[in-house]
């Protein structure tokens, strides 16, 4: 991370950008406005990610960040840009994500510091050993000239190849609910026990998968998944007694998504209830969706059709720091078409002529936002 | 072992039976005929049980046929009767089942003999250890005088209990046939990737369990069961790439097994390629039906009618030593309610009623063998 961080302020330095590590260890670069008390808008993602990765996923989205300081050539515009490099986002070290960016929200607090990796090794030593100061975090805080954070990302799913477009404005991060179910029938003999007189969870389990699917498939925009599945005693010959299996609901909206999770835990007890077994369920993970800023998007949305694109609204399944920055300043996204929807995989990969479409887009929004007076001189909600 | 085949000398010693264990561990105990060279009828099954297991499992049978020879109260029959107590029915230690009444029917041959155990004891050095010698198993194998063998067992599974039936005249041993398919999809972020784009090994492994499920509920007589299921990468906020599970079909007719093995096989096929997923199979077991001897089973047929209780006919799902012994001489059992059809389990039981039922339907089974010359005459096929 300390070359990442080296390597990125070689570039950005000669640019004109005044370059530190916040004690969060995020790299915050400031591109100065044209005037020196200006407000400034955050341009950035993660540069952290998880064993066995690509190359693109949230370090694209800084590199992005920097090219289009590039691309000002020397231009200054009505607001300072920072270029933000998020450490943490992923969550692998310490299982909990987002360390970086709840630092600039005021929410890297004593819990989290003490949170430690398997080592045994907390985020304060961590933060420590890495050179910085813990104490310090409250400096890491958006400064309250903050006009908002925008985000390239790649999408990391099969939409935008799907229809054949290389840029997306994300309207909304999808809330999600994380629950366990356990089917408890009665482990039996494979043979001597006739398929009329048997209590199998595994086939009830199989039953209810089937309607988890059908159930999402009937809702736009609506994903259900039973990732994880397991038997007891998962024997060849014996009918199981137990299955444990996970569900994972996401929703941009948080009446479809609860609603949805209501549906499918009432269908696991129907189930189990003809079937003479009992269910029995718990929520791992309960996170309402994140609204980006329709200002924002809207402004994305031009900028994409000023490329000569298909301007296309998204959710996104999965969780970004700009979730995080939502809590406090106006933020928004920008997907890349991911092919095959690869990532967190060595094949991770983006088309160059999509990434030339990303920095054109982000110029123009650029433009759009530097005339937009509206946009750099309201009230900040930092 | 040694202790328990001490008890059971103790107990048909005093009868007038003789007792020797066989070089394959087997407990033997004859009790002579009314006349010196007349053939016999062996009476048993096994003495071991599997771990965590109840009391009746195999035991039950050798003690019943003990309870016959009490009965008889000095009386000899035109046949002498062999009580026999086989050794190593479950497979537990050396993982291949029958160890014991395979050496009747001469069978435990050298491949068998160099299998070992969890701690790399061969069955032939345990046969050592025990204080028997592995060069005499030929002498275990069924003399030529055999006229068949007739093997008391508890149900292990729930039928007899709905049917309000004490006891049941086993026609056939199902055929069985274990496989392992595995379906592979695409692991995808459970996010990112919108239902009509995912290639989900766990959904096209439930929509298979429930079709596996259906068919089996058709087919009158067929079992058929997935015990064991696995995905990969198996986590809660991935869609499975892979799912891994097992199939076991039994039918007393092979024909019946076969083609439904067959159909669920292509079942399996089509709901992969339907959803754009692979399947694989292999066979792990394949073992054709194995028909009790018809006249035996008559003849059981009208000793249960004698009791007073309404004969009933029915296949066995498990395998039994009675399986083994048919390769060779006329095999029939009689199966005894189970309650709650529960058995390898330390709740395991049986009705007192139940074992005073088969103890007076097996004296009148021989008396009515005893009273049938053409039975006891007959050319022995041993």
């Amino acid at each position: 991370m300390r070359n990442c961080h080296r390597e990125l302020a070689r570039w950005v330095e000669p640019l004109g950008a005044q370059v530190q590590i916040d004690a969060a260890g995020n790299f915050r670069g400031v591109y100065p406005a044209a005037q020196p008390d200006a407000p400034r808008l955050l341009i950035g993602s993660h540069l952290d990610t998880v064993p066995n990765a690509g190359a693109y996923d949230g370090t694209l989205g800084v590199v992005l960040a920097v090219a289009l300081l590039e691309e000002l050539r020397g231009r200054r515009l009505p607001f300072g840009i920072e270029v933000v490099g998020f450490s943490e986002e992923e969550g692998v070290r310490f299982g909990t994500p987002f360390i970086g960016s709840r630092a600039l929200v005021g929410r890297l607090d004593q819990e989290l510091l003490n949170l430690c990796d398997a080592r045994g090794i907390s985020v304060r030593k961590a933060i420590e050993e890495f050179g910085l100061n813990p104490r310090d975090i409250p400096h890491a805080e958006l400064s309250s000239d903050t006009l908002g954070y925008l985000e390239f990302h790649i999408e990391q799913g099969p939409v935008l190849e799907e229809l054949n477009l290389p840029l997306a404005a994300v309207e909304a991060i999808a809330g999600q609910t994380r629950l366990e179910f356990t089917f408890l029938g009665h482990a039996n003999h494979a043979g001597t026990t006739p398929m009329h007189l048997r209590r199998d969870a595994i086939a009830a389990a199989a039953e209810w998968i089937s309607a988890v699917e059908r159930a999402a498939q009937e809702v736009p925009g609506l994903v259900a998944t039973v990732g994880k599945i397991e038997a007891k005693p998962g024997v060849t010959n014996v009918i199981a007694g137990e299955a444990r299996l996970t569900l994972d609901v996401r929703h941009p909206s948080d009446e479809v998504r609860i609603r949805a999770v209501g549906d499918l835990t009432r269908q696991a007890q129907a189930i189990a209830t003809r079937r003479g077994l009992s269910v029995q369920h718990g929520t791992l993970l309960s996170q309402d969706a994140v609204a980006m800023d329709t200002f924002l998007v809207g402004e994305i949305e031009q900028a994409i059709v000023k490329t000569g694109s298909k301007p296309h609204w998204m959710a996104s399944g999965a969780g970004h720091d700009a979730m995080i920055l939502a809590e406090k300043v106006p933020s928004a996204m920008i997907f890349l078409r991911t092919p095959g929807g690869i990532s967190h995989d060595p094949t991770e990969s983006v088309a160059q002529e999509d990434v030339e479409k990303a920095i054109e887009c982000g110029l123009h929004l650029l433009d759009r936002l530097a005339a937009s007076p509206q946009f750099y001189k309201r009230t900040n909600r930092a």
